[in-house]
C-alpha cells in the first residue's frame, strides 16, 4: 500500500524518527531507569519496539492499558499510575501471571487494592500537582496501613505534572528539584526501591528518581517541540486538500482526528486558521488533492482518536522536500490497541 | 446493569430528555424540514430514534457515516455534505441501493461524484464561513457543469457555521438572514427543489431553508446551552471521584473521554480547575468512590472518543437530586458506530 492510498485523516508515523527516538531516549535512560508511559500511544505495538530498546517495565494510565499489555505479553512489570477504586479486573491480571503495581493515596485505595488482589503498590504522593497523590507527611502513615493489610510497598511516585511543560529550562530545573525534595523525603518515610517521577519534559532533569515515566518522547508533538529536547516528530495527521480558493485551503482532518486541549494543529509552511468538526482551514491555498501533514498539538488525545497509525518509508524525506509523494511506501500498520476502559 | 455498575468514564444519557429534545424538534421542523446531522452523535441507533420522529433523510459528514447509516437500513435520502476527491466508495452505496446526495464546490469534486457513481449532488456555497463552499458568483456555473456531466443536481447548500454560535439572538438573526441571502441568490442559478443550511443555532431562525441539518439538538452540550434554545442537556461523562483532599477532587475522565475545542467540561455545583489525559480536577472536594456527571463544552467530539452510550432511567431526576443513585438503571446500551473513516 501506498501513501496515496490510505483513507484520509490517518496517522503517519516515519520509521527513521521512530528509531531516532528510542535510540536518544535508551542511550539516556537505559533498561529500567525508563518506564516508558503507554497512555501516550496506547499501541503495543510500539512498545513492544520500546521492549527491544531494553525498557521491560511500563506505567499505564487506565486497567484498559494494563489488560491489553498483559494480552500483548508485556505485563513483566506493569505500573497503573493511577488511583481505582475497584481493582478486581487489575486482580484478574496478577492472577493470570501479570505483575502489577497500582498507585494509592488514600485508605479507600488502599482498600480497593487489597480487596481486589492487586499485592504490590507505589504511595502516590502530591509534588505540586494538584491532582491525585496524598499529601506528602501522609505517605508513611499510608505505607505502614498497606503493609499492615499485606501489600507490599514498592516505593513512591510522585508526577511533577505542573513543571514537565515549562518551556524555559531553569524554571523546569527549580520545579522538578522542589518536586523530588517533597518526593524524595517522603521516600525517607515510605521505604522500597522506587522512586517513579518525570515525563518527557524532566527526563534529563530528573536526576532523583530511579525511574523516568516519559511516553511523548517516542512520536514527539508541538507541545514538548518547543523545549528544545533532542526527539523529533515522528507522527503525523495526514490529510487530503478537499477545498480551495484564492486565500485558504481546507483539508479533511478535523476536531475528531486532533487532540484540541492544547490549541490548534500546525501545518508546515502554512498557517492554521481553525478548526472544525472534520476540517482544518489553513492559508495560503493548497492545490486540491494535494496531501498535507498536520502536527498535533497534544499527542496523546490525539492517538486516543484513531484506530491505528502506519508506519511511511521515508516520511521525513517527503516533509522535507515539501512534495506530497503519494508513492511512498506504508510499511506496516499498527492498531491503536488500548484505547477506551 | 445499574449506573453503579459502569466502567467510568462512560456516556450516560437521560431517555426522557432525549424524548422531549426529539419531540421538541419534530413540532418545530417535521419530517423533512429536518435533515438530522448524524456527526453530532455518530450512532445509527439515535438515528433510528430520529427517523421514528419523522425525519427520513439526514446529513452525514463522512463517507464511514454513510457507509454505517446505509448498513443500518437509514440510507433512504442521506446527504454527505462535505467535499470528496474519491466518491468511490459512495459509488458503491448507491449501486447497492441507497440515496447518497453529495456537496460540491469545483470542478474537481464533480470530477469525483462522476467517476466515482455518485449520481445526484448540492452545489455547496461559501455563505460567509471560510471552510468547503464556492464562491456564490459561481454557483450557476458549477450546476451547470455537473447537469452536461449527468448529474442530478438537488439545490443548494450553505452552512452559516460562523454564525450558528452567537449568543446574541439579534446578531444571530442578522448573521443569518445575510448567509440566506447569499445562498437563495446562488439557489435561483443552481435551481433544484433543496435549500440545506443551519443548525441547531438557527434552526428557528432560518425560515428561508428548505430542510435543517441540526445535530447537537438532540443530546445537547455547553456551548449551545447558552443560547437558551428548547433543548436540554440530555448527555453526560459519568466518572468516579478517585482522589479527593480538603480543597478539591479527582474523577476519572480526562481529555480522552470529552472534546476540548470548547474548553473546560462543566460539573453543576463545581468549579473545573483542569483536565489531564485521564482525570479531571475541580472543587469542591467529593467523597472518594461517589459519581459525578460532566457535561461536556462540545458534544461531537466527545461522542467520537466513547464506543458507546448508556440510556441510564431517570437520570435527570438523579442529577436534580444531586444524589448519585447508583441503583438507577441502565435501560439499553448503543453502540456509537459511526466513528472513523
Amino acid at each position: 500500500m501506498l501513501l496515496g492510498d490510505l483513507t484520509t485523516p490517518a496517522l503517519v508515523v516515519d520509521p527513521g524518527t521512530l528509531q531516532h527516538n528510542l535510540t536518544a531516549m535508551a542511550e539516556a535512560l537505559p533498561g529500567e531507569r525508563l518506564r516508558p508511559h503507554v497512555k501516550a500511544h496506547k499501541c503495543t505495538s510500539l512498545a513492544l519496539r520500546q521492549r527491544e530498546a531494553g525498557h521491560r517495565s511500563f506505567t499505564c494510565a487506565t486497567i484498559r492499558e494494563c489488560e491489553g499489555m498483559a494480552a500483548a505479553g508485556l505485563g513483566e512489570d506493569l505500573l497503573l499510575a493511577n488511583e481505582v477504586l475497584d481493582a478486581r479486573r487489575l486482580g484478574a491480571l496478577v492472577e493470570a501471571g501479570a505483575r502489577i503495581t497500582l498507585a494509592v493515596d488514600s485508605e479507600e485505595t488502599i482498600a480497593a487494592a487489597t480487596s481486589g488482589g492487586v499485592r504490590e503498590v507505589l504511595i502516590d504522593v502530591n509534588v505540586g500537582l494538584p491532582r491525585c497523590g496524598c499529601a506528602p507527611p501522609d505517605a508513611g502513615r499510608l505505607a505502614d496501613l498497606a503493609r499492615a493489610r499485606g501489600l507490599a510497598v514498592r516505593g513512591v511516585m510522585g508526577y511533577e505534572g505542573h513543571v514537565v511543560g515549562l518551556e524555559e529550562t531553569a524554571e523546569r530545573i527549580a520545579g522538578c528539584t522542589a518536586s523530588m525534595e517533597i518526593l524524595l523525603a517522603a521516600h525517607e518515610q515510605v521505604g522500597g526501591s522506587l522512586v517513579s517521577a518525570g515525563g518527557t519534559g524532566t527526563y534529563a532533569i530528573n536526576t532523583w528518581a530511579s525511574e523516568i515515566q516519559a511516553g511523548t518522547y517516542v512520536l514527539m508533538d508541538t507541545a514538548y517541540e518547543r523545549l528544545g529536547l533532542p526527539f523529533r516528530q515522528a507522527v503525523f495527521v495526514v490529510a487530503t486538500v478537499i477545498s480551495s480558493t484564492d486565500g485558504y485551503a481546507v483539508a479533511d482532518c478535523g476536531l475528531k482526528a486532533l487532540g484540541m486541549d492544547h490549541g490548534n494543529p500546525s501545518i508546515a509552511g502554512s498557517e492554521v486558521w481553525f478548526c472544525s468538526d472534520e476540517h482544518v482551514t489553513f492559508a495560503p491555498a493548497a492545490p486540491l488533492g494535494s496531501r498535507v501533514f498536520v502536527l498535533p498539538a497534544h499527542l496523546d488525545p490525539t492517538l486516543a482518536l484513531h484506530e491505528r497509525l502506519h508506519l511511511v518509508e521515508g516520511l521525513a524525506d517527503v516533509l522535507s522536500a515539501g512534495a506530497p509523494a503519494k508513492d511512498a511506501e506504508v510499511l506496516d500498520t499498527w492498531p491503536i490497541d488500548l484505547r477506551g476502559w
